[in-house]
């Protein structure tokens, strides 16, 4: 069965219709992180990685960093869940959709962000998160007026609960990544940071590193984070009919780079079994995401960073940039930072360098868990 | 002997001096903040504290946060350095200046703020710390170019390194805090609080309790942190020929309330000693600041919380606000959150609410400070 995949002009057919809901989060610059990941690394630091003995890559990069952890409830998810309800409202009808309500399973961003659209727009959320979630989140999640109910911890009994509410209630499944609506929502990440950075830089043209040329007006790169997918794929439609190339990032520790690896061996792996920091992206990528990313027309690559370099560029965020961000939010800066095979792409591709806009995805974490990262 | 004490009209004049080098820092609003300020605490939570038993207050609060943390070195004590310097070059010529250089003993954000200043105006800046300053901050401060000079951690000691360093160099003694041009400087910070605040609440009347009413255009009250108090000094100058009140808070453990104490005494208190985690905080407030802070013409009080009331503020500020603020920084909020005194005053004297200027005063603090915090 041919795939149904989502084009630009969706992306923005999107944005005017969660443009009320949504906050147009801010594109920040930062110079000292500039003028880190325009230093190369020191031989020391590549010791004992597969860059061990390797000159240092000496690229060019200003970043315009897209701050979805000041988006409503503290992550991207709300572009998408917001989207996906106004969409089914579209398509069945309010009274039919207020009737049956809608249903997910999540213990993360996704069941904030679905609790709070449903909220907003007057229906009934059912959110299946399992017992074992941290009570914050349980209490988030209610707080957005959401009927949260409790299952194991596995997707099959998960799974198994969605059915019975869903039997229950005849409630709508909204899913978390994998579905054309939320990677619509999600792209309109894209869609903004394209419209600020110009913004910015007409403003202001010396935070570009393309100042002096005076002749382009678009980021030359945007990264992202890659859990299930729908943040990088939506972005990654978003401008597959520009000039910017869209990667992503993921996490390497205990097979998370899951889509790397995919891309590496031609196809999409399925499972995952990962406890990365990065708790967002712990998933395996969807199908509908790897369809778009495996596409060498609309992506650029995917490439990994350690739980050091991660747990590195979330210190620098948080001490230098003093923006709070949960540790999936940091893993396309880290890339820059820290990724060699990516700075050496940079370097080669571009002798005066590259605008790149990093997407921070959510600041959902906690003073205890950072105590943890750092303790 | 008279003190010359600041008027509103040198803090203008300190403004147009320093605009320049200084960042205007985001005024920023918060509606979980707002909704928690609004609400009486709990009786449970009063258990224990002298208002037990009492029926806990229910103002009404519209927070409007100055973002100082994003300042230039992370904290206001820029303002105070730029105007100094810049005054000092005035008066003495800059080749007296460059020639002579400065000099301060400070291991906090002073030291960086002068390093700062001093290295953008390229004047010589020896800045005396004690050994056992945290490594991060010593390199902070040479990465601005400063010549860093260890001394003893007393003030006897301190003061000491300091009369070598001028003896041998001829430099020019820059205070931390009590100082007219330091105050000056600080008082900055309320400037832009008021005409920001007019600009928010002129596109967002609902952003103020008084919208419905439509008939007043300034702050109700504004509260800031008091160490030495030169920023609260300085904003309470700028108001004092405004209809803004303003107040002081200060964390009550091992006696850092040294001007709430003074004020009850009416007398200042000399000396403090205090491990207080609001480190910034632990100095006696200043000769020329008691003047300020004491005069009923100009202040309206100082309100002191708890070392678990900064936290728990802290928390707020960093898990839901996503803004990353020191211990110091939030001891402003954590009066309007949860000092009864000051919520029965805002009870009493305002049923319709007041709307409440909040300075962060920095945000110079490490994870793994945040790790022993919430450990």
């Amino acid at each position: 069965m041919a795939l149904t995949l989502p084009t630009p002009s969706s992306i923005e057919s999107a944005h005017s219709l969660i443009k009320p809901y949504i906050h147009r989060t801010p594109l920040l610059t930062n110079r000292t992180l500039n003028n880190l990941a325009s230093t190369p690394q020191s031989p020391e630091s590549l010791k004992g990685t597969p860059d061990e003995g390797e000159t240092p890559a000496n690229p060019k990069i200003r970043f315009f960093f897209k701050c979805e952890n000041y988006q409503r409830i503290g992550a991207f998810k709300a572009r998408g869940a917001f989207h996906a309800l106004l969409r089914l409202i579209e398509r069945e009808g309010e009274d039919v959709v207020r009737k049956r309500g809608v249903v997910t399973h999540s213990s993360g961003n996704h069941a904030q962000a679905l609790a709070l659209a449903a909220s907003t727009l007057n229906i009934p959320a059912y959110i299946v998160m399992p017992k074992i979630s941290t009570p914050s989140k349980i209490a988030g999640t209610q707080s957005h007026g959401a009927e949260v109910i409790f299952s194991g911890s596995t997707s099959t009994e998960r799974e198994a609960v969605v059915a019975e509410v869903q039997a229950r209630t005849g409630a709508i499944l909204v899913p978390p990544y994998d579905d054309y609506d939320i990677i619509c929502g999600q792209g309109t990440t894209g869609l903004e940071m394209d419209a600020q950075y110009k913004e910015l830089v007409a403003e202001d043209p010396g935070l570009s590193v393309h100042s002096e040329e005076q002749k382009q007006a678009y980021l030359d790169a945007v990264i992202t984070p890659i859990g299930g997918g729908g943040l990088n794929g939506g972005v990654a439609t978003f401008f597959s009919d520009k000039e910017t190339r869209v990667f992503g990032a993921e996490p390497s520790f205990e097979g998370a780079d899951d889509c790397r690896r995919g891309l590496e061996a031609g196809t999409r792996i399925e499972t995952v079994k990962s406890l990365t920091i990065a708790d967002g992206l712990r998933t395996p990528v969807g199908v509908l995401n790897w369809a778009i990313i495996s596409d060498v027309e609309k992506h650029s690559g995917v490439f990994a960073v350690t739980e050091d370099q991660i747990k590195a560029a979330m210190r620098l965020v948080l001490e230098r940039m003093k923006v709070f961000v949960e540790p999936s939010a940091v893993v396309g800066l880290a890339v820059c930072l820290y990724n060699e095979k990516f700075r050496r792409l940079v370097e080669r591709e571009a002798p005066g360098g590259w605008d790149v806009g990093v997407v921070f995805s959510g600041g959902n974490t906690t003073v205890e868990a950072i105590g943890k990262f750092f303790g």
